[in-house]
């Protein structure tokens, strides 16, 4: 028998989960977690959760949840989603607004997800092609921005880090569909751009996403959210499950939520730790792009890339190595177009000297390229 | 401007959430809960996972909790597939294998959910109209079987009650297609049919679905899984968000399966509760239909669902009532086809006489149909 699995499904390379390894010991600077535990508040509202009925279902709609979130935004309740992690959003909002004609369309090089569910969707895609300085090319980027039914815009970008001004992100919103500003890694900008795009003279076409992952310490319980106009959130609702959000999270999150003294602290130490980190790279030979983020994107003009990553793996110290095969406007800082280049999280001082320390152990015996 | 949304999701009636009171007070018996509570281990396992660190992912596949799913079904880990409710799970279903032109297939009257994700998919779809007995016309049906790509059945089926037995759940099977077998009510089975089907000669066509809402009392947590072979888990696996569970929950789970009795002992008593329930709505004048489930569907010759459900609900009594507007094969108990009734949930002894006892005021003051 032939597969019996959607032809776009079948076309999908197989699913490679993250390294995300178990065990202790590691040194993990490869996914973009927040080193610091999140707030005391945060494991007394699931204690707390634990006392009440896990056998009966949550509220559908998490109010309790979207009250906080929108006390901490200053819009309404109905301005807001919750989701089991940002992920759960991103796919919502494919399912809800991109049907098989319809073009999705992210920068290049950004975060690889936003590909895969237009895959997944099946719908026309494409990839809106940066600067090498990571900027935007409005002018050759038009026609596709014109053409977008779904534009996902990553602010600030992955793997660089870097943040695009809200002058820029309004001419990125398409005539006739919607942008979804990404602000998984908002809360480490300097300017966080947050309810003047929603309040704009485009606010009907824009979706916010934000996540707990990672200025709230909580990728470990899944939860995201959106806020956009309600009747943005009113569609997206018909598409989602109906119980997309467990009690415990729920409670977890509005906990994590309303402790923004908190978030603003450990953001605060992550910050410091950046300039240092981008500092001492730099002083390493590494090109560093000026990060908005929790992360810093690191390119070596001598020393391969993956080799690094290799080396410091072999010595339990965990970063990211990621491939562009589209490339990059050559330039530069790339030459020849070709990208590649290494990912670091942003960890404790402790982590990131650790880092420092291994790094300059394994340049030291690392071949040029 | 028009609509952004899908016309698919436009055309959707608003998402309108279930009766999910969040104030005590009330004998809730409309959403199938079970009225006992998790296993003391559960609640162990979530604490001792926050003494762990929720600021890292979890196992994006879960391996702890497949390896004890494995180990109570006596199949291979990669034989599961575990989600954020079994939602995800049908959700996932929907995505993995059913295109535009595809038919979806779901028997009539049935789980209501399973026409709404064909809905959202905006793929064909076809209702396989039930005898009024609840049994199968397989002739009847038999054009729209070998048609489907997709085939959901839940056995026991909601909102009868009833199971339906292997030899006409192999007749089910869509020639090329999969046949989803929805066990979502199956611990309170009689005869739970498991891995029989999936070692049957069409296993490699069947996926089972699990949840532990229902027999686990963790409607609150949103766990379910598949069990089905390792090419189709493998192909699920692709759609399915990276981290689509919470390490809270993945503990939760685990510890939940492991404690085997706790669920069996809860089940034994909704079992004795459950024929007593029958037994009395019986003497009251109802048609109950025999269950297998923890539900009964209850309907009455001559008083009007609706009332009855209100006039209890008025009483903080909520119980479901359900109207299947595309009817059922006319019959001695269905007589003109037309099918309302109620579901109600078994709950605990002093729930279930709290609950006839209130009906019994409601009866005498009703009003005939």
């Amino acid at each position: 028998m032939t597969s019996l699995f959607r032809p776009d499904v079948e076309a999908l390379a197989g699913y490679t989960p993250g390294e995300q390894p178990q065990e202790s010991g590691w040194v993990k600077l490869n996914t973009n977690e927040n080193p610091y535990p999140p707030s005391p508040q945060v494991v007394a509202a699931i204690k707390q959760a634990l006392e009440g009925r896990l056998n009966v279902y949550p509220d559908p709609l998490g109010r309790k949840f979207c009250q906080a979130a929108a006390d901490v935004y200053g819009v309404d309740p109905d301005w807001i989603l919750p989701a089991n992690g940002s992920d759960e959003n991103l796919t919502i909002l494919v399912r809800a607004f991109a049907d098989k004609n319809d073009l999705i369309a992210y920068p290049y090089p950004s975060y690889v997800l936003y590909e895969t569910l237009a895959e997944i969707q099946g719908t026309r895609r494409a990839r809106l092609q940066l600067n090498g300085d990571w900027s935007w090319d409005l002018q050759r980027n038009r026609p596709l921005i014109e053409q977008a039914k779904l534009l996902f815009l990553p602010n600030p970008n992955s793997p660089s880090g870097n943040s695009w001004s809200l002058d820029c992100i309004q001419k990125l919103v398409p005539p006739n569909g919607v942008l979804v500003h990404d602000e998984a890694y908002g809360d480490f900008a300097a300017n966080p751009h947050r309810m003047e795009l929603l309040r704009s003279e485009v606010g009907s076409q824009v979706v916010v996403t934000k996540t707990l992952s990672k200025s709230y310490s909580l990728a470990g319980l899944r939860f995201g959210f959106c806020i956009a106009q309600p009747d943005m959130i009113r569609g997206m609702r018909k598409v989602k499950d109906s119980y997309n959000c467990d009690m415990i999270a729920l409670a977890a999150a509005e906990a994590a939520l309303l402790d923004q003294d908190w978030m603003l602290a450990n953001r605060n130490k992550i910050l410091n730790t950046r300039a240092q980190l981008a500092s001492e790279l730099s002083e390493s030979g590494f090109d560093v792009v000026p990060s908005d983020a929790n992360f810093v994107w690191a390119t070596h003009p001598v020393l391969k890339h993956q080799t690094i990553y290799e080396e410091l793996k072999a010595r339990k110290v965990l970063i990211r190595f990621m491939q562009f095969p589209g490339g990059i406007e050559p330039c530069d800082r790339y030459p020849d177009g070709k990208l590649d280049g290494l990912r670091i999280t942003v960890g404790t001082d402790e982590e990131i000297q650790s880092l420092l320390k291994t790094l300059r152990v394994v340049i030291e015996d690392s071949p040029s390229t």
